[in-house]
């Protein structure tokens, strides 16, 4: 049988479960990629450093000058974090004539169009499944299996950690901050998590699969975006009493032609597919105009379900798949101008949830509401906690909370709305502003 | 720009849809290809009859001789149902060297391993992921994107009809028949919709999923079945109040290294996903070694959907991706062994729920619990309903409905007391047998 050389760049978390795969299910590779992926090296920073995996003697390297001088290693998995030496590292492999399979998005997002320009460059290719949702297939589910569909929108929970945070926060009723230690106790969030809950992760990932689903070319930077570090332990439990959960959700949605874009923690109604993932699960919908809507649900990351995409995507790459599919849709080319354009995010329609703490005087009421008026934000539903019910700290402080879900109205209108009412004098504190799904 | 030379053979409803996206999208078709599909014939039987889509003059004909003698045809969808013609017109396609795409899954569960052969021999490919759970692209998810895993459990709504019939029955509460009726009115069901509703086309989809899953080279109709014409709107009523829905489960999972395959209508509880696919929906979970669960959610069946998929792989044929799959797993190929083999249907395990109508007399349920005893399957929950409440018809005959749910057991053991307590002399008609999903 046939054999390609394989080299991990990087052997972490993924990176074990990638040489277990390889090394412990060789048969099933070979069967999938009608050839044998031989593991010929594996790259790490520290050879003492204890590992999960037991590699046989001699592929072990601290030098990733061996992978770039061994003209045998045709495929490389990177799994080199962080934008450098990963940058580095990329442009090296794809130097050195190696075809290229990542999970690094935030390499992608930064740099997708510097690196796959080079690559086609050298008539190489980069797979990066793993780069988004994990155990959830989607950069081939969208640049493959829905290629008939002009795709209508796509909406996703796509970062695990948030996701395990918010869950923790709705089921234990414990407060962010005790959320945020469980979930780096266990592994599920890093030491600085800030990537994780201020949405910037969420945005790199839907930058990518709007490039790939609607022809965006979009800086991840550009894309609105509001993190769970937002959140108060009270906002999901009035968004409980109002039958909904709250979700960091990342959208993308075609309206007039124009794309919406935009990762926020967004309350939606229990019962329905995206509200029930929880824990580091993630979940994907895609509407297209032929197939309709399909959902897909998986595990979000870890090590297996990770090494999973990095493994489909070698054996992808070993049997030519990847070379087709990279160079009929180019992808991250600027080449072409995008194929869409994005709404001004003002003009993103949405309905609102606003919670506030209200001083508890005559006329606060109504000076709130005015400010909805004024800015024709029409309101679906108040709901003003009597003071005796309310927690501690705002009874000390002669307030009373207040939860305003507004009727659909733009983007705009709910920040005018949310800072003038901060600048009214008679809440305490941030006015929280979240989106609420429709049905 | 390159040019690809497509025909249809077939212009029913996926046809049209077909037709529809190739004409309407061809910019779309041709980013993704990285070539025109161009439609250069469409075949149909009755040149006369009203269609909904408009061809450009010279596309249409009856003769599908054109087809095989235009050399320049290179990829055909195959959409012609049933076995023959179909299979006729499948081997010609294929020994005038085209490359064919179908949705026709009767014929491939039937003639999979003879028409595999051919093409292998012809050097020609056949895709098929129309043939399974239209919208939802679970041939290209199981052979490509989860090639890293062994899959250890695939279960699925695979049957649109049946799905929605059971949705009328559980939400409209209408009886079998009517919702039949309705379901062939919005044309959801077909006039003889048999191989629906008996189980024989979730079998012959399961059938091709668990070759492709597990190596399992079985004829569907080896596969035990029960559909959903042996239901009652009783059964949804008492397992509603159980806190179940019921719908049309297409299992297959390994266990000590065997297959287990089947397909029954199974009490699952609400709130879960599976539970919670509604109308001509399907869904499919699958379980890998190293991904985790996967859940996939979409339309079943329909125009759209199907076309959907129907051009996703004239797509993929025309880009190459097709004949590389093609050539390194050698779908439906006889010449190796299957991977695994079957467990004899007595031995599944399973939970079991019995509807009964037992007769009013003192000792009757002693007899009936006895049966439970003497095969050793031991009961989980009883509920004997007051003749009072029950309906008129178990009354008028002097019997009271009993639902028993057992703990896990054998199939056979299942089985073996539906049928001993029938004998018994102390119900009337059948007992009702149905599998529980285990959480």
């Amino acid at each position: 049988m046939q054999k390609t050389k394989v080299a991990i760049v990087g052997l972490g978390t993924v990176g074990s479960g990638v040489a277990r795969l390889l090394l412990d299910h060789g048969d099933r590779t070979a069967r999938h990629a009608g050839r044998t992926l031989w593991l010929e090296r594996a790259v790490v920073r520290d050879l003492d450093k204890p590992r999960d995996v037991d590699l046989p003697a001699g592929i072990l390297t601290d030098d990733v000058e061996a992978v770039y001088d061994d003209p045998e290693i045709a495929v490389v998995a990177h799994l080199v974090g962080g934008l450098e030496p990963a940058r580095t590292i990329m442009i090296r492999l794809l130097e050195a004539g190696k075809d290229v399979v990542t999970a690094n998005k935030a390499l992608l997002a930064d740099h997708g169009p510097e690196l796959f320009t080079l690559a086609r460059k050298l008539g190489r290719t980069i797979a990066f499944e793993a780069s988004v949702a994990g155990g959830i297939p989607i950069i081939t589910n969208i640049s493959q299996c829905l290629s008939a569909n002009g795709i209508l929108s796509l909406e996703g929970i796509l970062n695990g950690t948030s996701n395990f945070i918010l869950s923790q926060m709705d089921r234990q009723g414990v407060a962010y901050s005790e959320a945020v230690a469980e979930a780096q106790r266990l592994g599920f969030a890093e030491a600085d998590p800030t990537m994780d809950v201020d949405g910037s992760d969420a945005a790199q990932k839907l930058a990518i699969l709007a490039h790939l689903a609607f022809g965006a070319q979009v800086d991840w930077r550009q894309i609105p975006r509001v993190g769970i570090d937002s959140l108060d332990i009270d906002d999901l439990r009035y968004a409980a009493d109002l039958g909904y959960a709250i979700k960091l959700l990342a959208e993308a949605k075609l309206v007039d032609g124009k794309l919406d874009l935009h990762v926020s923690p967004t309350l939606i109604k229990r019962r329905t597919p995206l509200a029930e993932v929880h824990g580091a699960f993630n979940a994907v919908r895609v509407v297209g105009d032929a197939v309709g809507p399909v959902f897909y649900h998986g595990q979000g990351a870890g090590q297996m379900p990770t090494a999973s995409a990095v493994v489909a995507d070698l054996i992808d790459t070993a049997v030519g798949r990847t070379r087709l599919t990279f160079e009929t849709l180019e992808p991250f080319s600027t080449a072409s101008p995008p194929r869409v354009s994005l709404r001004n995010s003002d003009e993103l329609p949405g309905r609102y949830y606003f919670r506030l703490r209200a001083m508890d005087h005559p006329g606060t009421l109504a000076a709130i509401t005015g400010v909805f008026g004024k800015h024709r934000l029409s309101i679906a539903s108040v709901l003003q906690q009597d003071r005796a019910e309310a927690d501690a700290s705002s009874a000390a402080e002669d307030c009373v909370p207040l939860m305003i879900m507004s009727h659909e109205g733009a983007e705009g209108a709910g920040r005018a709305v949310a800072e003038e009412i901060e600048s009214l004098g008679v809440v305490r504190g941030h006015v929280t502003r979240l989106r609420v799904k429709n049905p």
